[in-house]
């Protein structure tokens, strides 16, 4: 239990409402109480679905944070929104007025929630803005991008951290435990796939632009897949080989569908791990010396599920999303590193651009 | 009174809630009882900010239809919409599964809420699954692909409606009565702007591509302004000249800015319109021998605003697309054409041509 945000009964009524009953899983969980009692102010960038069904909503479970303003270049969206979220007029603002946010006390954190594309330009201007960072994932189109936020950020003095709702998820955090700590043994073997059957083009069809999206079913959901393996074993992989399937080559015509890869770690553990938009994929599964364990569904917004050698997990259920953004308001107020930093997504990123490559030379390529 | 659907207690209290005291308004807004109590079911096509913005709230307040299902390619914005408007898994399709509507009974009419480049797919797809279809303005790139989607309708015996929400908003309503009838006598001018100012790309960029939305301000907003001037006077007009402006060329690179134009009507009157992405603009003033009248705001979701020689318009405000929706629902009881049926659309997109062909030649144009 973190000694400067002592738990109290009023953050006992508030966390079992959310569900969570197993308090002893963590102290992380549990130093969210602000030290002023002000909450910060996050501004969401890009009303697309994941605002409006998962972080809105989110923002009105959180303690630490509120909705404090929005930008989106829709004077119809920002209608809709004001009135559902309160949120005054002078907090509104637009891609052209975006870079005066930088005078408004009421934002604190800006959450960066547009087309991969766009996560370089609009994390660089916000910290330039003089705000911290939230960048949902994949980070950035590249590695490369990723260095260039998280130097921008630095030289702007301000955190930096990507939307990996499920370091907060304790499930996954769980996972972390068993696996690092070694508490069944060294592990031995990992396998993990996450995906999702796409189901025909819409308004998001960004998604389906390399331009936009950077890439397809990896960049999206493999992302989940690469992070499992890493945080199960507390480990960076150095090399990794690749092979994708395309069984609609005309609707995923720039953009991969389905991915497999072999991720190698330091002494030559090797982890399966696989992305698709063409499966219904969402596990993660461990064996290690003395047994079993894993997560089934792993990675999605729903529930998460669970099981050790000593039989299912017993966790309670949370809103990941307002987990995270809790957590980085507490962050931002002790002037503290994220968990979840612009560096690890820069290393996503490099792994990412591996299996690219790989996926181009058809050999094993290193991860640099 | 539509002597079908006399006009009962129930109606007038569940219309005063949505604030319509002006009860004398129209029949048309009193004949909403469904004959046998069931309500029609809609499927809404494209989960963008249009349907949960603005057709999911007000489908909350229908009498005579109600959300029965979506069609999305995305499983976790299916999820979010079964949660919050509990519809079953069986009504939950996606752009590969979505000819299967036709053996769907909880499907009385599919909504067309997608990018414009897709309206014409997914009518006539509509249509040949044997459900009636409202399609969302503009109706299509073109006009002629507006007579494709009329015929196929017509040949699979289904009805089409595009959605006009102002044709069922009563001071809209009263404008029509008062222009078309002439009521403060003979309309001497007309002149009706509506726009906005677009504050820079988000994940909505679609609108920005010629391919996918057929235009700019013109095709988004000024189809408002082409409605307006052709319901005052309640005529067609023959042929147009047009010219265009661009303070951002480098943001609308592909599609238009503001557009200016005078609009000829038979007998030679002429009613002066613009459409922008640049201005906010909602309005429509009209002369008369004995007076002037007109709207402002004119065309928005929120409130509207209208004048007369005796006045302001002492209307209340109502819901459009819930007025929308249950006209159209009732059309398909009686098996009648609604009042905006797809002619309606062709009309304005006939219009909408002329006017890039004058842009394109700088010389007026006839309408063909």
């Amino acid at each position: 239990m973190n000694i400067h945000h002592p738990f109290s009964r009023r953050d006992f009524l508030r966390v079992s409402s959310l569900g969570v009953g197993a308090l002893a899983l963590s102290d992380t969980l549990m130093s969210f109480a602000p030290k002023d009692g002000k909450k910060l102010g996050i501004a969401l960038v890009g009303l697309g679905y994941y605002s409006y069904g998962q972080l809105g909503p989110a923002l009105l479970h959180t303690k630490n944070c509120y909705l404090s303003g929005i930008v989106t270049g829709h004077p119809a969206k920002a209608e809709a929104w004001k009135k559902q979220y309160n949120i005054p007029d002078k907090n509104i603002y637009n891609y052209e007025t975006f870079d005066n946010i930088k005078d408004n006390p009421d934002i604190d954190i800006i959450y960066v929630v547009l087309p991969v594309s766009m996560h370089k330009e609009y994390t660089i201007r916000a910290a330039q803005a003089g705000k911290h960072v939230i960048c949902e994932k994949p980070m950035a189109l590249n590695a490369k991008e990723c260095e260039e936020m998280i130097a921008a950020c630095k030289k702007a003095n301000r955190l930096l951290s990507i939307g990996y709702r499920l370091h907060f998820e304790p499930h996954n955090m769980e996972i972390m435990r068993l696996g690092q700590k070694q508490i069944y043994g060294k592990v031995t073997a990992i396998d993990t796939g996450n995906g999702f059957v796409y189901g025909g083009t819409d308004n998001s069809a960004w998604r389906l632009k390399k331009a936009m999206a950077g890439g397809g079913g990896l960049m999206d959901m493999g992302i989940y897949s690469i992070q499992g393996s890493r945080y199960t074993l507390g480990q960076e992989p150095v090399a990794v080989k690749a092979r994708q399937e395309k069984t609609r080559p005309e609707f995923f015509n720039e953009v991969d569908e389905t991915v497999y890869w072999e991720l190698e770690f330091p002494g030559g553990f090797v982890a399966t791990g696989k992305s698709s938009y063409n499966h219904n994929w969402g596990y993660l599964h461990v064996e290690a010396e003395k047994g079993k364990f894993g997560l089934e569904p792993a990675y999605g917004y729903g529930s998460v599920e669970g099981y050790t050698p000593a039989g299912p997990m017993h966790i309670p259920q949370v809103i990941h999303q307002a987990m995270q953004m809790d957590d980085f308001a507490e962050c931002v107020r002790q002037n503290k590193q994220s968990r979840v930093p612009g560096e690890e997504g820069l290393k996503d990123m490099k792994v990412v651009d591996a299996i690219y490559r790989s996926l181009d030379s058809g050999k094993k390529e290193k991860i640099v």
